[in-house]
């Protein structure tokens, strides 16, 4: 078998083997296939695609190329959400601990800021004395206590994955749905998990613009997971405005507090309830979504979600009372707002243009590299659909550098739209994909 | 700048600028830019294609890369004839003495054979003592004496390409429009040619099997040229049955003999005599096509172009007495026939399988490194058009292995092709594209 073989027959649109894929993936992680010809390969998949049995057969590939967290003798079911990223994107930290109390095993890896989007383990990282750098005895240990577990990516698994992302990287091969498939996937069955529920964000404060790009992404993760024989859910859901009231660290943790406590808002607690609901479903806890939905709603009612979340917070080193002691008192040194300039009703939130103004305030990151600020943040008042008279405050902006106050108010008056017509709600699911 | 920035532009199918084309290319011989960048940019080259105006800054930065030919003091015009491969292509051997004779500076670069088609330079190693290895002095020596220098690609030249061009053999990018035109193109105008005629081959026994492809070359490297300012014409010309009736190394170079001596088959001669005339209009020597076939003719008939022939001979080191002795007598161990099985006419030739026949007998090579014979061939005494009757001697395969005598055989009778019908001579220019 030869690597230029290969390149050739994906040029030319082919269905590669398993044993090809075999071939490649094995040859580039011990240095015999030369990274000029993977990248070729990367280029020729961007144009040409694969098909969900290659896709299926490269998770593996990938997925065999490091260590696999070992889990054995934890019982079922060990089921992981995985979104694509959003603006206000708090569901992990309400659907874990909701999930676990339901009786599922959450094994999570979350991820950190990038770009317009926040991190699951940046917010998580402001909780006092929290860690998310637990070895595997803590992950396991974790798992049989509170039943969640809430990390990062280990070293050791998909070191595949970890080579060919920076190869994609630097050679315009990122954005392609097969190779973003098989390296979500790899990370996600690595780390532990059975089977998963997928969050696919679609709107302006996704990656995903528009609903085709969003199904297509949505079916081959579904649909890759079905040929490795696991249950994969794909729920598509709304991402036009920011999820919730609140963007930024500590300040999305305090909103994970409220929803946990039965307070949430409407938007927020939509999408978490129906992707804890699936997860139920693919765990085999509950055989249809409306029982699994109403399970979700009667343990955020009982507290039993948020005691586990308490308790996950101890098993990971936190400390409670001194969280709930910052909860509305952990703030940053400036707070402005942006006030309304007509009356009317919110007909547009722009998330991106609201995740972007997080990161110059310091929520996220340009570079893998920046520090992220704890209690910066943006508090949204007024959502879609809210009426306005001139001279409500639409937001607060908590800012750590005054300099930074009026283009962040600038920022954000851009992405409000007022306008005279009532707005109609709309629903935050958009689509479900289902392999189960 | 940022080579991933201009791989990502080509792959959205952008167009690059001088300065980007400039950056990846400096880039990639000086080792600044690594090999995987430059192999998804071919890739994405493959897919999205190139301008003409980016051809040619390609090929600009390719000629740059090295040395460029000192014809600096001979007086022009300089053409040169590039062929894209056949089978029984002697049109070099012929065309080079004759566009001389009537007063073109030919610097030619040929080729060896490789795949099912010939190689100029192998068989003019097989005239005695004639050598085309000559350097820079006796290059301009030839080209102010005879007018003609016949030699490979030198060392010096588009370093680049070489690098290139390896890079893409094992990539999977070799067949990709621009990046052959930028190759051919920065060869041929480094090593000193102002002005081009291609000879762009179509049918079973070329590299472009049908017209689309051939215009789609052919249109790449006038429209490239074009851009560069200079002169270049492409003849695509007929390549179904081999060009005239030998195949071979020294079978050859006796019948350029014969052409040269006004004794040449019509269908070779049509297309020397275009090409030939086409270089006297381009290089100015001729106002019209048709005053530059007039003359091409005329100085066949004075025997002008033969004795250009034979002052080249003994230019490059060869021996013209002993080439004219070895003439009908330099032969291989076994001449085999075929012959025809039923009346008829012959339809078809075909010259890949011709072709082919000749790389088993060691006419041609399937690697590079293989040695070729210099006496082996295939004598068709019947071409496409010829009347047969059963019994009649079809060819004449002349080999050095007994045992491979049959299987020779049997590829040659797989090849011809009677019918019971006449056969309707078809034109061998098929088309002409010019920047003149």
């Amino acid at each position: 078998m030869r690597a230029v073989d290969i390149i050739m027959k994906k040029r030319m649109g082919g269905e590669l083997t398993k044993e090809e894929i075999h071939f490649l993936i094995t040859g580039y992680v011990d240095g015999s296939i030369p990274e000029y010809q993977i990248s070729a390969w990367l280029m020729a998949v961007y144009f040409k695609g694969m098909t969900f049995e290659e896709t299926g057969y490269l998770t593996r590939e990938m997925i065999a190329s490091g260590e696999v967290l070992d889990l054995e003798g934890i019982p079922g079911p060990l089921v992981d959400k995985h979104s694509t990223g959003g603006v206000g994107d708090k569901v992990s930290i309400i659907l874990a601990p909701l999930a676990a109390a339901c009786g599922v095993r959450v094994p999570m890896m979350s991820g950190r800021a990038l770009g317009h989007t926040g991190g699951t383990l940046d917010k998580l990282d402001t909780i006092p004395g929290f860690t998310t750098e637990i070895d595997i005895k803590q992950f396991r240990s974790n798992l049989m206590g509170s039943g969640m577990a809430m990390t990062g990516q280990s070293k050791e698994v998909v070191p595949a994955d970890k080579k060919m992302y920076a190869l994609r990287d630097v050679t315009a091969t990122v954005e392609s749905v097969p190779l973003i498939t098989a390296s979500i996937l790899s990370k996600k069955f690595a780390e532990g998990a059975q089977s998963l529920v997928f969050d696919v964000k679609c709107g302006s404060g996704a990656f995903m613009k528009n609903m085709e790009e969003a199904e297509t992404l949505a079916t081959s993760l579904v649909e890759t997971g079905r040929s490795l024989g696991r249950k994969v859910v794909a729920v598509i859901t709304r991402m036009d405005e920011p999820l919730g009231h609140m963007v930024g660290n500590f300040l999305e943790i305090e909103e994970s507090i409220d929803c946990l406590k039965g307070k949430g808002p409407d938007d927020l607690m939509d999408v978490t309830y129906r992707l804890t609901a699936w997860m139920l479903v693919a765990g085999g806890i509950c055989s249809d979504i409306d029982s699994a939905l109403a399970m979700c709603r009667e343990k955020i009612e009982s507290g039993e979600a948020w005691e586990k979340f308490l308790l996950n917070v101890k098993e990971q080193g936190g400390d409670p009372e001194a969280l709930q002691k910052g909860y509305g008192t952990f703030r940053s040194a400036y707070a402005v707002e942006l006030k309304a300039e007509t009356d009317g009703y919110v007909q547009e939130i722009d998330a991106f243009e609201t995740g972007m103004t997080g990161v110059m305030i310091g929520v996220g990151r340009n570079k893998t590299t920046d520090n992220v600020l704890p209690y910066v943040g943006i508090e949204l008042k007024k959502k879609c659909g809210d009426e306005v008279k001139a001279g409500d405050v639409l937001c607060v902006i908590y800012t750590e550098d005054e300099g930074k106050n009026a283009d962040a108010l600038a920022k954000m008056n851009a992405a409000y739209k007022i306008g005279p017509d009532p707005y109609v709600k709309k629903d935050m699911i958009l689509k479900e994909i289902k392999a189960i």
